[in-house]
């Protein structure tokens, strides 16, 4: 007999450098793609479908990327766990793998997603961060780049900071969080949390920030973007390599309460 | 009429990921002669030789490489660093190039050297550090492994720590520092500080303190490989990955005063 199938949550981390994003695309190596194709022979054989939480682009990092697939494997978690830490790749890992209920979604049940983006403002380009930070050696004043953040916390149309091939039906956000989380003199960290984000709606608005700080926009021009939702009104779009997925957040009704294994 | 020739000390920081060591090898990409081809372009041909404090080797980092070299460009040092930070790859950065007597020799003037030896200890092997870490999901008992640190500092023949194919007249070495510089729950790195270091001693140290720390050995077989200068009688070699050659250290007298371009 068959084992009964459950639904097992994964948190994942990922250096997203190798991988042409987290959805699967025949022919290109994917995260979604390599975490199925583990799955499926832990359990030998048999298509198994992996939910994700954020569906990052290629070259974006994870250090929280939250996934669901139903299994069929009489594998407990610790064992599943320790079996996937053996078979899948060091540029994916499995953080944690938990049993949870079967009406678990990690898209659906999510609440909110932390971005973080780093950028290394030396001037050389430390080579222990270039994997995960965009180089920027350019003028970065934090007053003015602090007068753009102190713009975008609330309940908003995003158009302006969205890909313009996003298609979704309302791109209202609520943004929660957007602040600079941990600087020195050669290093930034920008975190943005909100209950969803757009395609792109990250990196846009790091590229309008390092605009705006370097001299190229005023920080007005946050607000004209918005207003017009109009995204040729808003900076460039920053490089993948800096933005990472930290965190997603679900009710604690859905938390798991096991340790995690 | 050629440009005067000056001598020039280099500070630099390097991913050893995927150099095959410091020193010239011929028919291998390492950081001397990355460097040293770079150089020569730059002033135009003609060969470059550039001396390095520590001959780091195969997939060793750096953060505070020093080296020097006799150029005869009429590029001032501030011109000097910006051509080489676009001439030299991701993976090799200059930090700081500055004029300097022309009696400087960046391994003949080093007073001593910093390595670092950084250890993930998480159960999954985080993807932020894989290329600066060596992955170690084993027992790590900390009250042990400083039992074993405690035994290393001072003046001694370090021969049952070097590499058995090390070949040097005196295996004497002052050990002023080792020590557990940062830990965390799943993260530790080991700091190590001398006049000078035997082929592989770092990396003997820390297999052997490794081993200790899971229970393979004692702390007191450290004082057995040292009293019989016996390299069979310490632990295994550990990887290149998580060492990194930190900080050179100089006389007050031969440090730039000069702010670094």
């Amino acid at each position: 007999v068959s084992a009964a199938t459950r639904r097992v949550r994964l948190d994942l981390a990922y250096d997203g450098t190798a991988f042409a994003g987290w959805q699967v695309q025949p022919g290109s190596r994917t995260a979604q793609g390599v975490l199925e194709d583990a799955l499926s022979r832990l359990q030998g054989g048999g298509a198994v479908a992996v939910r994700g939480a954020g569906r990052t682009d290629a070259g974006v990092h994870a250090r929280g990327q939250v996934a669901d697939a139903a299994l069929s494997t009489e594998l407990d978690d610790a064992d599943l766990a320790y079996a996937l830490r053996r078979m899948l790749p060091g540029d994916l890992r499995p953080l944690a793998v938990r049993t949870v209920g079967s009406e678990f979604n990690a898209r659906k049940a999510a609440l909110g997603k932390t971005y973080a983006y780093r950028v290394d403002l030396s001037p050389h380009a430390d080579p222990f961060r270039a994997r995960f930070a965009l180089h920027w050696p350019f003028a970065f004043d934090r007053v003015r780049v602090e007068a753009g953040l102190a713009r975008l916390p609330g309940r908003r149309d995003w158009s302006g900071f969205a890909a313009s091939k996003c298609r979704v039906r309302s791109r209202v956000r609520c943004l929660t969080e957007a602040r600079i989380a941990a600087a020195s003199a050669d290093e930034v960290t920008f975190v943005f949390s909100a209950d969803g984000f757009l395609h792109h709606m990250v990196r846009n608005l790091v590229g309008t920030l390092l605009a705006i700080g370097r001299g190229q926009l005023e920080p007005e021009q946050i607000d004209r973007a918005l207003s017009a939702r109009d995204r040729a009104l808003a900076g460039p779009t920053a490089p993948a390599r800096g933005l990472c997925l930290e965190r997603v957040v679900y009710p604690a009704a859905v938390e798991p309460s096991a340790d995690p294994h």
